[in-house]
């Protein structure tokens, strides 16, 4: 990725890095929509995910924001870099419950090093959203290293 | 749960729980001590649970740091009540490489309707631990549902 | 405050629980506008409100803007209970220099005991602002108390 | 500061830091110890420090505790280095009433670039201590910048 990255080479990065994400994939989540700074994901609800009560483990729901966030973040990176999350903060509004989920991770604020990110989670149930978490978050583009996404 | 509830019943409130947290079996954690205050949970690395560098994803760190949290909180909970997590914040201080991985949860503060409880998160290679992550969150006991843990 | 609580009246309360802030009085700081779920502060540069480079202190960012996220939540809060700070969490995207800053908080959700806010604090320069932190936090509804907001 | 720095030169270095930082002296707050990793800071009630109901204001026990955490960072960095924060998370678990307050800044893990820590904040009134807060945020290393602490 260059300072002129087309949105093309953006989202071929992104899915790339997203399709190795093996946890992804075990919860069944995949990219919705990939733009530079904003990366939205969606999973539908399965009973092998849920907490004790039957909803979405809290778990489950910030993993996903985290990779939204980390993606979007990622979006904005120059190249030969890797992305990896340095710490978030998920505030779980309601409980998790809902035929299918979406997280929408945005980047506040895109630094050489930090990237501050906000990501919110949504539950579908027929044709209706409300949004049950909200998460703030700090992404590092990591160099000299052997990662690279 | 009452003031006077024993060690045994603090146990089996929390392990029922634990057993019905579906996400919990997913990620293949066990409960491995429960005392009034402090729950520990270890889960081997599998490889379905890794994000795009094949380490363990961030948000597997997070849900089982709070589930640590979640029973720590509710081993000190009254009858009847149960426990929901009400925000929960995580510093990813590691890459979380390891065989295995251990979360301590306690509780620092109990109060009647929240209680804040930190996390710390090891990863185990042959014999040595390395701390990978640290957690800060609040639980919330609900009362007048129809929820009980 | 009723639910067909008025937008003077929001005012009225949010107003004299901020006088009483004797700390908003130390930094110089006061109400810009309150609306229903948003309240906005403003404060000027002073420097005896900074750290060890010359900028304002994380602290002072940090104070205006659980201020400004507590009223907000009070705006929305039902007559004869009080605000107080659960938790909060600030990412300091940029030093926080300027001539004078600017705190919006917002209500993210209202329930009966917690409410999720989010802040943005600006800096202020010339006629030019710029983002330098954002704010994610709980407001608590403090019934049964002797407090009152 | 070197890998050899002695604690005469860590603390000389703090000591330097924290006189700078004239938001500690509008607070009114002091050293009272500072090792590798550890800083102890200490400051009294005051009216002016308050919020609506007469207690600290949450803004001024996150500062203490920022600055805390801030010099903890500091203590183990390398020479010609600034530290600046670039997030931090508080619960506050009890109402800031007492005569006096300590903020206890630990380094959890020493960085490069980013240093994790965490403090915790007590009340003392007579010889009775309360832990009223905790703290868990990032610090990080400047280099390449005008600012040296």
């Amino acid at each position: 990725m260059t300072d002129r990255a087309t949105n093309a080479e953006v989202e071929t990065r992104v899915r790339s890095s997203f399709d190795r994400q093996a946890f992804m994939r075990t919860v069944g989540a995949h990219l919705v929509s990939i733009a530079p700074g904003e990366v939205v994901i969606e999973w539908p609800f399965r009973s092998d995910l849920t907490q004790q009560h039957g909803f979405l483990h809290a778990g489950v729901v910030a993993a996903v924001a985290d990779s939204a966030c980390g993606y979007a973040a990622l979006s904005l990176m120059p190249a030969r870099v890797a992305v990896l999350s340095v710490e978030f903060k998920v505030n779980l509004m309601k409980p998790a419950a809902g035929e299918r989920f979406r997280a929408i991770g945005k980047v506040v604020r895109a630094g050489r090093t930090l990237t501050v990110c906000a990501a919110e989670v949504q539950a579908h149930v027929g044709g209706k959203e409300t949004t049950i978490a909200v998460m703030q978050g700090t992404m590092m583009a990591v160099r000299e290293s052997a990662l690279v996404d």
